[in-house]
């Protein structure tokens, strides 16, 4: 998604504010700070307290609106309209997981009743799935609160009753450890758990995390190589864990010849795309980074045209400019490429850039264009005919998401299918970016945008990824779960005898 | 679970009976069985075509049941009355899972519609999990077909849409390829694609599969050097894919006090146990490998003389006959271990063999103690208190099962916690051998018993290990799955706007 921590700062600059004894980056840090997170006895509350405890926390993070996002602003350069809009996507995702957990049927309670004409027999069987242990974030940079320390990993890990400790991104450490301060605060005051979210910072707190035999699952998004590495280490461990990341992704697009002849036409078709890949200065791990567009249908032009008024944007770090001026005057400089549009730069600030470049030049330096370019750059690939289309997207890697651009009541069933297996997400006549809070969305699409190709994380079941199952066999009833108890005293969404029940 | 291949027959004695020119055994015939694999369409069939074909192979299986058994007695050692039992389970496996994708909540269909009034604006999407493509299914020597070439793991994958590449386990391989052609046989007479089960044998091949490009997943049950081994090899590809292995497991059984003092008494126990480690030549994965029990309570006595008429067994393989043996003696030859029962052999048969030891020698060799000597052996833990069973429990490691023997209405909540976070399925007052066929039912554990905590190798989600999620968004009606449709035609079970409907 974007690049993660490199550099750590001076140990002097990582204490926590009003306590300059604490410090976040050690080994040791990691060591208490799991510890506490474990002893929390988050495992042991009901559902009913761990909703009230993610609304709680939701409400803080809104009465402390103000304060954090300018905050944010001075450590992203993202605009407060931008920050304002994302701390009203995190508390919604937060109340999204209270309810999630409310309605219950993510426990996948089941109830088989012995019977021993079977062969071989049932005995009574109960199970449902039941919190992994202390969790690893990884927080991004490019959304400071919806995929940082309060993101969509952490609240639904703590939905599930995991506790969490999160490793901060470099690129917010203020806005970190005061938004941690504020949900614990909050964690507290409605009597829950102040100890099952923890903050540590750098590196080699980061290294610890995925390496410490207490932790029992790491989430993560950031770039493909620090997530490559800390996937190797969560699977290198003596007892391996889940490594849940997002690496990076392309985002392709396909616009269809129809298309451009439709309702839209190029100059719509381009002016959406001009908005999507420049949101933000195009810090989403959705961007559309690579879009394949008919030749000679006039598209470029269209698009130099449609990002005459885009505006430059400070981008969220040094190190991310440096890496976006790196990356796109590699793409520009190529002689497989063209530059169709290189906006012009003030001072620190980066302005859009779109390449161009044909299908066999694409499938031919495959790895080249396949490294994604954090920033406001997208490359087209234009297409002569489908069987050049169709040879370059063979050539595509998982991406989150793939986009087609079509004419109403064209017929691109084969097309979709063709993205299914590299996309989690297919967008028709839309743009990736804005990605709605449902129970029906998802992250994945394979590696490197997902490094578990069977799970998600966003959308209700990311609670999946911290949850195992556990049946229990003729147990008496004192030992059972609430959930599995006979009547189902508290209505969650049951299979008995094979047959779901809503409860 | 058990010893997995290493050694490697001569390849002429490896070419399918009738064609002596077809090799399974080297890179370039996984090559081509993942091809076919891959081409069989299997992905592009319909539930209700799939579940035909899961009964049609039942069907075949069992019309061919005498064969096969004869096949497999001769391989194996097993009984004939044991096998043919697993010839029904493995028939009950199918048809299970031909139920399960005909009732359709294991593909999580979601529907949301759009709600432009929310932040950020929620458009139309449609989700459900699709198959994720060929899949490597690595099969056990202990259960010649129950998991072996048509197990579960091969069952939930074909339900699931995904062709399987099976590699055969070298203790069975002409009942390997005979069973694969009986499959295939009535794959093709059932009008299915006779491709999706295809069949490779030796290491050599086994490592290729791993690597292959186009497997997309890889199912394993063996030991847990040659699980660990592969699961490193899948986690190292350039694109890794999910290793889901169950690697080896000991089952640890707890007898209170109060079991001692109640109404089957340290006899009726002693014969249960006696009677689900000695079973089959203790060649199970759930085999109580090691039993704590109350000191002073006349239990080790018992145990011998439920051991008095325990028949020896012919193990599976000279290889694990030989590991047996060398893991028993050396057990028994220790310091710190006593020698409470060691059978009579004869020639190449297995006798029961019991061993014990205390709660602290237990802790202090914990890693000599926790290798599974597969076969007829259990090792009693003999605690004094709580303090020294606590101890000794909490040096466990991940296991299928942990099984509780008390007395009818003791308290054995707090047992049971502490026994959760290393058991995948928890006993009470039974035997955790004989795995019944259920909904209800979980492999899992954690490592080694599970390399994947979140998942289960048994059960109805065992399908959920071979499929991804994936969303739509705005698309047009002809793009969608029939799942997804308006109306929801096939009646599944669907998630719509957030409410669980029947279908």
């Amino acid at each position: 998604m974007n690049t993660d921590a490199t550099g750590i700062a001076p140990r002097d600059e990582r204490s926590l504010p009003g306590d300059d004894r604490v410090r976040l980056t050690d080994a040791a840090s990691v060591e208490l700070a799991v510890r506490l997170a474990g002893a929390s006895g988050l495992a042991r509350s009901s559902r009913a307290e761990r909703g009230e405890w993610l609304v709680a926390i939701a409400e803080a993070v809104e009465a402390h609106r103000d304060e954090l996002v300018a905050l944010a602003e001075e450590e992203t350069h993202l605009s407060a309209a931008r920050l304002d809009g994302e701390v009203t996507r995190t508390a919604t995702q937060l109340r999204f997981f209270a309810g999630v957990i409310a309605e219950g049927s993510y426990l996948e309670a089941t109830i088989d009743s012995p019977d021993p004409s079977l062969v071989p027999p049932r005995p009574s069987l109960r199970r449902m799935l039941r919190p992994l242990g202390v969790v690893g974030v990884f927080a991004a940079s490019n959304f400071p609160f919806a995929f940082s320390v309060l993101g969509g990993d952490t609240a639904s890990a703590l939905a599930a009753g995991c506790p969490v400790v999160v490793k901060a991104h470099p690129g917010h450490p203020r806005l970190s450890r005061r938004i941690t301060e504020v949900a614990q605060a909050a964690l507290a005051a409605a009597g829950g758990p102040a100890g099952a979210l923890q903050l540590v910072e750098g590196m080699e707190a980061g290294i610890a995390l995925v390496q410490h035999p207490a932790v029992t699952a790491v989430g993560f998004t950031g770039s493909t190589r620090g997530g490559r590495a800390l996937f190797d280490l969560a699977n290198a461990r003596p007892e391996p864990i889940p490594f849940y990341g997002e690496l990076g992704s392309l985002n392709p697009v396909v616009v269809t010849r129809g298309a451009i002849g439709g309702a839209d036409g190029a100059a719509g078709i381009a002016a959406g795309l001009a908005g999507s890949f420049t949101r933000d200065g195009g810090q989403y791990c959705t961007k559309p980074g690579i879009v394949f567009v008919p030749e000679g249908a006039g598209f470029e032009a269209a698009l130099v045209e449609a990002l005459a008024g885009a505006s430059p944007q400070r981008l969220l770090t040094d190190g991310i400019a440096a890496a976006f001026d790196r990356g796109s005057v590699e793409l520009a400089e190529r002689a497989d490429v063209e530059l169709v549009f290189g906006g012009e730069r003030a001072g620190d600030v980066a302005a859009p850039v779109v390449v161009a470049t044909g299908t066999s030049a694409f499938v031919a330096a495959r790895e080249a264009f396949l490294e994604e370019c954090f920033g406001p750059l997208t490359l087209l690939v234009k297409y002569a005919d489908d069987k050049g289309l169709d040879a370059a997207l063979a050539a595509l890697e998982g991406s989150l998401t793939a986009t087609i651009h079509h004419a109403p009541g064209e017929d691109v069933a084969e097309l979709a299918a063709k993205l299914e297996p590299i996309a989690g997400r297919i967008v028709f006549n839309g743009w990736p970016t804005g990605v709605a809070i449902a129970w029906g969305q998802h992250h994945g699409g394979g590696w490197p945008a997902s490094t578990a190709s069977v799970h998600t994380s966003v959308g209700a079941t990311a609670i999946r990824r911290w949850l195992t199952p556990v049946a229990w066999q003729d147990a008496p009833a004192e030992v059972l779960p609430a959930e599995l108890a006979d009547g189902n005293p508290l209505g969650v969404p049951r299979r008995e005898d094979g047959v779901l029940r809503l409860g």
